[in-house]
């Protein structure tokens, strides 16, 4: 089983053919995480025998005739989402607890038969999208661990780019459910909020907030995707989506809006833009026709995550261990989130105000196409390069993704080709609130005409010394 | 013209039939203003000559065969509603100024042919539900001044119960445009936040402020309601109606909520408890079923309105006079939205969370019945008794109205007889967000039911030293 990839047609028809059952592909998955050694990918992984025998109980259900729409896939999730008996604790030890209800999208996966393996490494309290924002050590990009790997739900992206399981869920308010997936070459789908509940995260934004599916192609990101939407009566920001999410047909010819030209911003990575200029020919060939928009509004309404009293929302869920613990915390998290402390109730008021506003100029530039199309990110920094310039180099992370959650978008990052350096390149479809269908639609097309491989099981156990935060 | 009351099927009948034509009207409105004397119901009533003008006008429109569907129908708007050429002042000289546009509902109705007659009295920053909150004189109760003619909205609810103009547009925050409905004996229609566009005003709570319709009927307030529905490009927060408003035939059976009976308040006001009652018994035989429900969290949405950060909204508004013009604002005012400056940015977070939720579980409690039906007010104080007690009176009149809008409600206050001693009562019929057409069902038949009749002029002028502020 050294070459199997672990997508979900790969494992499906395994299973049905007996080739093996998710009681193996369980040991293998062990044997593989033994061979990476100290990676960093879990904060807490659980142990082999509890795994195995939720294998067999899965292996028993399905024998009974249950419907298992996701039987026998492993998948992990980031450590500020609740499971019942494993700790939670954002990346921040001070933090700890261990709580006796696992979150909705938990339950639903484990009703749906997939296989929890634990819980995954993050830039601490989800803030930060470099993925090395941590005191306790960060895990690698896959392709060359001297580049971030991105964040901050790095370990769930990582997790699934090295082979070590099927899907991830993370958390998403201002990229971390897309730049990670860029940053390793996987596909990160970040549904409209309120789409999938998220009773049971630690939250950012309450507001806007989502829990993104990482995954090894778009298919996999739109199955996992069909098990967790639905209106959860405990979640107060969860909603019905008026249609169907999954991927419609491409019509032969469709628009995409692009920013302005000189909006592009690729922050000197110089090898990002080439691939982003190719990754447009493929948009044409599929027949696509560019549409250059007015991207300020898009980055107006991206600044307000961290630079206007949005902020005060990670107060309410972070501040007191801040206050209390502050030894605990990451200095660059600390002086983020610090600052929540000076908006006033009507800075508050004038910010959401402002927010409404953007969301219906946004609505009428995006009623024009049928997506908008950005990199994921516009450079790739090295570890090295983050802890010279913390707040800079992760602010640019952002840049084509601050803005999707404020403004209600649905948007997935999907693997555009290799940039000619070899690293990924990741590129950011997005549409207006419960456009899932249409995004999935040009990713799904891009991924085929592309010939986007399954990424394999690697091995290599990443030296520790080489990017430490 | 005496008798003549000024409800459309009156007006629409007198023109259609040529016994008199707009300027007539506007004639025989200005002899009405003029008998009335100083009854402080319009703060900026047009010059006759203009109004003239503008009848004749539309006598001509009428003539080149243009649409108008409320053609020749005299209104008013509260002063906190733009129009172009007019002081805004919303009851404070200090804030005065002289828009060069009108707000969006009064560029609908002036296109629509309806003839705007001036600015109507409020209490001050449409802050408060008695109508005498006001350093410039309130206006009057018109069936006995004694009593509070009800605000914020007092100007526009006494000028259509009064016989002054056919309809008025006030603005509802907490029952702005509903409390002096139910005081002066007139249907108050007061829409889902977002169908009706608020541009032009000036705001108490921005994100879930609504323009009200005071009318002499049901059908009244709904032909209006027609008239001003539908997106508008400029104003953020407003959205589109997902179907019809306009009222449903009643089905044979339905299901009315009423607040548990120990959630039931009226402050001492037994007259107003029994004619609740006989109301009640009014919905039975028109075939409703009453289901007694838990009140208490919409009591909770409820206080939220000045109890919590969402206060600081008016502050937005109103508080650079305020810091500047102290004097200015009447002291109660002040006191209510200086308040404003002791919320945080978290603060405001952690309620609109908890106003989240609160929709949420007060929807699911209206999924059971077709409406929620109560008192619109509890208790009618008179003017005295308010100016003992300020607060608390003024707090009372909001039990059953300030929860609509934090909670997306649609809303109507209508008359159901009245009650013992003479006085009106109005009825609160509410359904969830965009339910207009069920709550009119309800009002429509409970109005036929109950032979309520259309209010007439009112000549004598009301003593003004009866009840001063």
């Amino acid at each position: 089983m050294e070459a199997l990839t672990l997508d979900i047609a790969t494992l499906t028809q395994a299973y049905a053919g007996q080739s093996f059952d998710p009681v193996q592909l369980v040991e293998e998955i062990y044997r593989r995480t033994a061979l990476r050694g100290d990676d960093r990918v879990w904060l807490h992984l659980r142990p082999k025998a509890h795994v195995l025998e939720q294998a067999r109980a899965l292996v028993a259900r399905r024998a009974r005739g249950e419907h298992l729409p996701l039987y026998g896939l492993p998948y992990g999730v980031k450590d500020n989402i609740d499971v019942a008996g494993l700790p939670t604790t954002a990346g921040c030890e001070a933090l700890r607890r261990v709580p006796t209800r696992s979150a909705t999208v938990v339950e639903k996966l484990d009703a749906a038969g997939a296989l929890l393996l634990g819980k995954q490494n993050m830039d601490q309290f989800a803030t930060g999208l470099v993925g090395i924002r941590t005191t306790t050590g960060h895990c690698h990009n896959v392709v060359d661990p001297a580049y971030v790997p991105g964040g901050s739900s790095s370990g769930s992206a990582v997790a699934v780019a090295a082979g070590l399981c099927t899907f991830s869920i993370g958390s998403d308010t201002g990229g971390s459910g897309r730049v990670p997936a860029a940053c390793n070459g996987i596909v990160g789908l970040k549904p409209t909020p309120g789409v999938v509940s998220s009773r049971g995260f630690l939250y950012c934004n309450r507001s806007f907030d989502v829990p993104p599916v990482f995954a090894l192609s778009v298919a996999d990101a739109y199955t996992v995707l069909d098990v967790l939407v639905g209106v959860d009566a405990e979640d107060p920001y969860s909603r019905p989506a008026p249609h169907a999410l999954a991927p419609n047909p491409l019509p032969a010819h469709w628009r995409f809006a692009i920013p302005r030209s000189d909006q592009l911003e690729f922050f000197g990575d110089t090898a990002m833009r080439a691939q982003f200029i190719r990754a447009l020919g493929h948009l044409k060939a599929l027949g696509g026709e560019a549409v250059e928009i007015d991207f300020a509004p898009f980055l107006e309404a991206g600044r307000l995550v961290f630079n206007s009293a949005l902020v005060s929302e990670r107060w309410l869920t972070y501040g007191a261990v801040i206050q209390s613990h502050p030894e605990s915390v990451h200095p660059v998290v600390r002086t983020a989130i610090a600052n929540a402390n000076q908006y006033s109730a009507a800075d508050t008021f004038a910010t959401l105000y402002r927010l409404q506003a953007l969301q219906r100029v946004v609505e009428r530039t995006l009623a024009r196409v049928d997506v908008l199309i950005t990199p994921t990110i516009g450079r790739l920094p090295t570890c090295a390069e983050v802890e010279a310039d913390p707040v800079n180099a992760n602010a640019q992370m952002g840049y084509y993704t601050y803005f999707a959650n404020p403004l209600q978008l649905a948007a997935i990052s999907v693997p555009a080709g290799e940039r000619d350096d070899g690293l990924p390149f990741g590129l950011g479809i997005l549409a207006p609130a419960f456009g899932e269908a249409v995004v999935g639609a040009v990713a799904s097309a891009l991924e085929s005409h592309m010939r986007t491989p399954i990424r394999r099981f690697q091995p290599t156990p990443v030296p520790a010394v080489l990017c430490e935060a």
